[in-house]
């Protein structure tokens, strides 16, 4: 690691940090440059160069895919906006059995943000690009008003590279599939929601952020063919579930008593009257796999530490096509639409 | 061009079209990819598949880039914050050599933004993308509430493909080396002021967002061995050309009388007090060019309409590492320095 520049004397963001002059240079080669640390960036050219053969060695398709990043607030247990800003994009390219590689990453901050507090999100970027073997090559910043924006979005942009054989898609979902959920449901929604301090609630929620890379790798290894995987963030497991039954034209039922979610988060949910499959996550996955590979693909997500709670959560079925039940502990059944108005505004 | 869905009933953006149910559906579907319309999107995967033998097809490194874009106000004489956000970064693409190929878009929306101008805004978009012969593939939207954001912010990041054998970057200038201009500098930063109203002046200053895609190939072909090149966005022609001197270790002479300076931006100037080397441009970059093939290139971009107004106006010489100076009307030099504060906030 190079040593970073201490070119930054300011203790809050100004509006000349985005005017694309001296004070801009200072803060972009201090804090970014500085903790990002890798050879694309740190050549200040204002794109990466990336080698296609480098790419090649692990397939022959890349995968592309961006995210914003409002959440508020911008830290919380277990997390912040910077380490939600890097996992989720490594997530989004995990689950389509992409090898993540490089992200870019854009920032708009808010005039008068504490450079101390935007030092720990960048730090908690960093350990989340190593951690998932990423490199944040390229990147932009712009400064609004204060009151023009909120403290700091980030937009962050992956790419990774999809080994050959491999076709996940919402579209490929076919009756008798099991639908399978990496663990506990909802966490992320419930920490937010306490760190808001709405609830008043003497409960430690933590999120789940965590990237799925190394997950969706082993469950690969035990069934290439996995049809259908996403990350369940914003609208949770309900929308991506319904997701996959409107795009593959079939029903999908899930078992209420499958799902796993911790008796605090039941209880965020019973308080607000709040359903936790639509609570966002933000390490979770939901994939939908063969009948016949559902086990072992079970197993193997449980050997894992991403998967330790793993349950298979519900199956598809031939049914009205777009239609999602769910088989409630006393033996009824609901209809579980996609999320209809405004559940939780910038939980993500 | 498939029949967009027009699913989208609401005239304003609530929180809703950002929570990840119904409503956001809606608005993407309708707005997002019924305007940009590819494949790749159309597929609403949440990534985009991108083959690498397609882009061997060009050459054998991807260059990468990211850029926030918070201009304010968001439409304008000649333009609006969507054709920037397009232009904008297949300009970063294009002047590393690149062919501009795909692009993502990252939007933060603010609650209660006029569907009407979004539907404007994105339309743009895709006339930009067409124009540049690029693909808007994958993207993402989030909803801030009122007051919490400033209508619109997009960030949009690319991949471009460089052809074989091309080496472009700041660290390249050569003592000797001519600088070139592709035309009238300032003319965005100048446009973006007078639609703020503040400078009531009786003038039409329309932006120069333009991409530089082909200009680019253009003067490759009159000279593949460019030494430097960038777009002179916000910070100016002054600002890229002290990044060069700076990257390079030379000193670089401009002539002030060879800077393309429409009379009415010069006028504006006068006004404000400002220098138009520091105005931000949207459709201009700055060439560094070995002096033996200067000549050339200046012709081939004179023959191109985006460099019609093309100009040498300066040199590299061996002096203080990194000093720009400016060689007046009058004969004397005065040092152009990178700009220090703020000149003009969100001008891009």
């Amino acid at each position: 690691m190079t040593t970073p520049k201490r070119t930054l004397k300011a203790t809050h963001i100004t509006m000349a940090h985005g005017a694309g002059g001296k004070a801009m240079r200072d803060l972009i080669e201090d804090v970014f440059v500085g903790s990002f640390d890798n050879s694309h960036l740190n050549a200040l050219e204002d794109q990466a160069r990336i080698d296609l053969a480098e790419l090649q060695r692990d397939g022959n398709r890349i995968a592309f895919t961006t995210d914003g990043y409002v959440v508020d607030p911008i830290e919380f247990l277990g997390g912040n906006i910077g380490a939600l800003a890097v996992n989720g994009t490594v997530n989004d390219l995990a689950v389509s059995g992409a090898i993540p590689k490089y992200l870019s990453c854009s920032m708009i901050l808010e005039e008068g943000l504490e450079v101390a507090q935007l030092r720990r999100i960048v730090d908690s970027m960093r350990a989340a690009a190593d951690a998932a073997g990423v490199a944040i090559v390229t990147g932009d910043t712009k400064v609004v008003p204060k009151g023009k924006g909120d403290k700091i979005f980030i937009s962050t942009t992956g790419i990774g590279v999809i080994p050959e054989g491999i076709e996940i898609s919402a579209s490929r979902v076919k009756p008798g599939d099991k639908v399978i959920v990496n663990g506990w449901v909802g966490d992320h929604g419930a920490a937010i929601l306490n760190a808001r301090g709405d609830l008043a609630l003497d409960v430690e929620l933590h999120t789940d952020c965590q990237p799925l890379h190394e997950l969706m790798q082993v469950m690969l290894k035990a069934c290439p063919d996995l049809h259908a995987v996403r990350d369940a963030s914003r609208g949770g497991v309900a929308t991506v579930v319904n997701e996959f039954a409107e795009t593959s034209g079939v029903a999908i039922r899930l078992y209420e008593n499958a799902v796993p979610v911790r008796t605090e988060v039941r209880g965020v949910c019973e308080i607000l009257g709040l359903d936790a499959l639509y609570f966002a996550n933000e390490g979770k996955l939901v994939a939908v796999v063969p009948a016949a590979d559902a086990d072992a693909v079970l197993a193997a997500m449980q050997a894992h530490p991403a998967g330790k709670e793993a349950a298979i959560i519900g199956e598809a079925y031939e049914g009205v096509a777009g239609r999602v039940v769910v088989q409630t502990g006393f033996g009824g059944e609901r209809i579980l639409d996609m999320l209809v108005g405004e559940q939780l505004p910038r939980i993500c």
